[in-house]
């Protein structure tokens, strides 16, 4: 039943209006909570944005006005080692969080969170998007809910009724994933065409949004060009990486 | 139910000697899949390591030998950016990930993955692990299963029938994780206190390996030192980070 959830997830960027109580946020970031955190770490923060005027502002900064703003619940998925330095403040230590290993364990760890998070909302009906897009303007969203050296945004999430019911996408082939013993790049070859007409069909056929793409051609499209390139330096003025 | 499986969490670290079969882990796999990922790029691979051999070396590398010898599955978690470059290939494309921005979507990526692969198999009565051992020595343990460049191990994952069953250990308050529309640090004062004494007291009632240490102790011994400094460099030479 778990994995017939999983199997049914498809993004939902379309909500209804019915707003989120603090009792569901309460239980699905409790739930989600459970999930493991490396050396126990919990190197996480959820800023649950509800003033209308922040959604709207977020909007813009995130350049995903519709969910920001119509979603029943926004969530700033946050990286934290603030509080792991108040709790070294408590013991009078100083933490040192500025390598690259504690940017991939809080990045782990709020993904962790993430996904459950995610999953629970969606086992209570609830359809979800995770907003790639606050890495458009990570500092000025930083400012906008006041987060700390430490702390940055990692990704937003919306969840909500959904207003719209997607289709799942076909996924790369388990094949194309799962290496055994030895990784195999010379199987790409001959997967990855056939993965291209399976999505080409998926894009041609699904009933919104047509079009006729393949995945290697999104892809080179998408990743010919560096993204986000501030994001170095935003990090390190956060005090995270790089050494 | 979801949320129930969710809240009854916690690694395993003992397994049986029953192995997962290939209909197993291609059911898993498939499963976790279908987690989001940030502009479909997919950008993770798994490495299921089944010889005893290599496990036996992956044990020694990860200082782990118990977990990745005994488990009835031993994965390693990747994020992959090679797939991709042969995605660009196919289209006469040089695709770039060279950024902070493709390290974070690739750390992401791999752990909405994890996250839905741990609670598939624990749906199915499995016991996991989450290896962060594995970045002991990641580039030895790139050597061991050939992983190539744009390709590295974030962390371990071990699966196999629990010979021993684990409390859960309660997390941080939910206040303490849960910030509304602006960040609270002047929370911590009253929160991580209360959060140590609850902390000491299920380690001291705990039916194995008892101990008295608060939270904030343990993170204050722990994050004091800069951990695994090598990492940077060897994310460097798998052509990530750093511009």
């Amino acid at each position: 039943m778990v994995i017939e959830l999983m199997k049914s997830h498809a993004s939902v960027r379309d909500y209804k209006e019915k707003q989120l109580t603090r009792e569901e946020v309460s239980e699905l970031i409790q739930a989600a909570q459970h999930a493991a955190t490396s050396h126990f770490v919990q190197a996480y923060s959820v800023v649950w944005v509800t003033d209308p005027e922040k959604r709207k502002k977020l909007g813009e900064l995130s350049r995903n006005s519709k969910q920001m703003e119509g979603a029943g619940a926004v969530f700033l998925m946050c990286a934290d080692y603030n509080r792991l330095k108040h709790a070294g403040e408590i013991q009078g230590e100083n933490i040192v969080f500025d390598q690259a290993e504690n940017l991939l364990v809080a990045v782990t760890d709020v993904g962790l969170l993430a996904q459950n998070l995610a999953l629970a909302a969606e086992s209570k009906g609830y359809g979800i998007c995770y907003i790639g897009g606050v890495r458009n303007n990570m500092e000025a969203i930083s400012e906008l809910v006041g987060l700390p050296e430490g702390v940055f945004p990692v990704y937003g999430l919306t969840v909500g009724v959904p207003n719209e019911g997607n289709e799942v996408k076909p996924r790369l082939p388990v094949e194309a994933i799962l290496h055994e013993n030895e990784y195999d790049e010379a199987k790409y070859e001959t997967l990855l065409p056939e993965y291209d007409m399976a999505i080409q069909q998926y894009y041609e056929r699904r009933s919104t949004n047509q079009k006729s793409e393949t995945w290697t051609q999104q892809m080179a499209n998408f990743l010919k060009r560096p993204h986000r390139q501030d994001l170095k330096g935003v990090l390190a003025k956060k005090g995270f990486l790089f050494k």
